[in-house]
């Protein structure tokens, strides 16, 4: 099943099922919003078959049309768990490798999710926009303690995010240990929220096992693999869920996907093509991203399951 | 003007105006919750004046019947901005001061705000359970790039916060930059959400200035005043604001209340208890919290503007 939110209606959107070409949706009766319908899940899922069995033959929208599928969300975590990304950063930098033998996440704020054609608005390019290719899964209802054996069940949907990034100021406020506020702003989501079964055997042990495509500018950028996560989504939901419940609709972020072969597959952010170049070369040659610049991104051989980002930066 | 949420009705409660002496209340015509009223301020100023006036020979209830006046947030964002905390902690543990000339600011959970007389649960006693005595704000929208300036007219409520945490973890999170999760659970706050004008002389350059009292199984433990912030909320506001615009509802936090002159007015966290007491030690010898411990936490000279949190710390 592939769920979509169209712009219409309130601040939330408007629920749609959407048909396997993507080009079509179906209203899901009793569930104004993709929320309402992860607050009822058992009771909603007749409504959401129905309203995909509708959609092969519902309004043809445009990709325009569509909504991030949470336009905003009651928790946003985002782990960092390809280690050949902080492997490259520690060399780049000349940093300690992060002591922890837990996985890596931050809170990131959740009240804005920006729609995958919207144009993105950014105070200043001084701050060094980039962008971060990344998987994630919204979830049902966490008990706290859940363990990540019982974490797969609350997986609902998933999704391909940009995790809009500013490296002029990250570096500042990792340095206190409070982790970001300023350097990361609001991210963009790709229009379709998809049940796991939709990715058929590309969804393999709590990871996304399919390419995540980038393009700036119309030039590829790279395609690294989801599946190199050092830990999958269920073990990312157990350790958010350690000393808290988790609300239906939290969505949980892998990190930018990066894979050891990044001299075949490139990279999924800016910032470790700069980190690769200065490695190789003594300085980074790449630079950060002017306003107008186009970001796009997909995942998969063919079509996009998730569907695709594709937007521009611009002056906020 | 001072508002609750009444536990009653559905997640969010039900929005109430209080009484001066703070035991009735009285609803709001038209808007059922804190959250519709704050995304449609200037129109709901007539409703919550009439309801302000009802409220003094409205219902009588009791403390249990108020849920936090935000039961769940869109954001909170959670300053440290008494440097006299910081500097406390950084003598204790031997840490370099941390490097930023900006205020300290982490993103923490916003989707539970635990209602000021309900039990706290937590996984285990060993994670180390403290308290935190801040003062907060609850903001409208705020553009991106809001200055100071311009930062206080965005303030709606002022309000009292405890915001737990875990210490056995807080230190390994902070150390890899990425901020709190595991140590960071759900925030308590006072039953009473007042608008600045409440604090009169009080509420002075973004600070609320008034003694925040703590005690811990009816012993006093510390009421130190929030006069003493090195930001004020307004200078807290625009660095949030500073790559992202603000909604309706936003929370933000002091940080742990803390005064140069702790060796009399003690302290509103049992870190910094334990942090002077190892500067002058050697050791901590103050513990953290058993299950079954009573925080209680108040603010000003005679009855507490914000009401009364009053809890007791349990096996989750």
């Amino acid at each position: 099943m592939r769920l979509a939110t169209l712009k219409r209606g309130g601040r939330d959107g408007t629920l749609v099922a959407v048909s396997d070409d993507g080009a079509r949706v179906a209203p899901v009766a009793g569930y104004a919003t993709l929320q309402a319908a992860l607050d009822d899940w058992d009771a909603a899922q007749d409504a959401l078959a129905n309203a995909a069995r509708a959609a092969q033959s519902g309004e043809a929208v445009s990709p325009q049309d569509f909504a991030a599928p949470l336009p905003r969300a009651w928790q946003w975590l985002d782990g960092s768990a390809f280690a050949n990304h902080a492997k490259l950063m520690e060399t780049a930098f000349n940093m300690p490798p992060i002591e922890t033998d837990l996985p890596l996440m931050y809170q990131g704020m959740s009240h804005q999710f920006i729609a995958p054609t919207d144009d993105v608005p950014f105070p200043r390019e001084a701050d060094g926009i980039d962008f971060e290719g990344e998987f994630g899964v919204i979830t049902g209802d966490v008990p706290m303690g859940c363990c990540a054996a019982d974490a797969l069940d609350h997986v609902r949907f998933v999704v391909l995010i940009n995790d809009w990034s500013l490296r002029a100021i990250a570096p500042v406020e990792m340095k206190t240990g409070f982790g970001w506020v300023q350097a990361k702003p609001a991210c963009s989501v790709a229009p379709f929220a998809v049940t796991p079964d939709v990715l058929g055997d590309a969804w393999r042990d709590g990871r996304v096992c399919l390419p995540l495509t980038v393009e700036v500018d119309g030039e590829w950028f790279g395609h690294p693999n989801g599946a190199a996560m050092a830990y999958g989504f269920h073990e990312l939901i157990a350790h958010a869920a350690r000393s808290r419940s988790l609300p239906a609709g939290t969505i949980i972020g892998s990190g930018t996907v990066s894979n050891a072969e990044h001299e075949t597959v490139g990279s999924t952010c800016l910032s470790e093509r700069r980190a690769i170049e200065m490695i190789a070369h003594g300085a980074p040659k790449t630079s950060f991203l002017p306003f107008g610049s186009r970001v796009t991104m997909r995942a998969g051989e063919g079509d996009s399951p998730f569907g695709v980002i594709d937007q521009r930066v611009a002056a906020g």
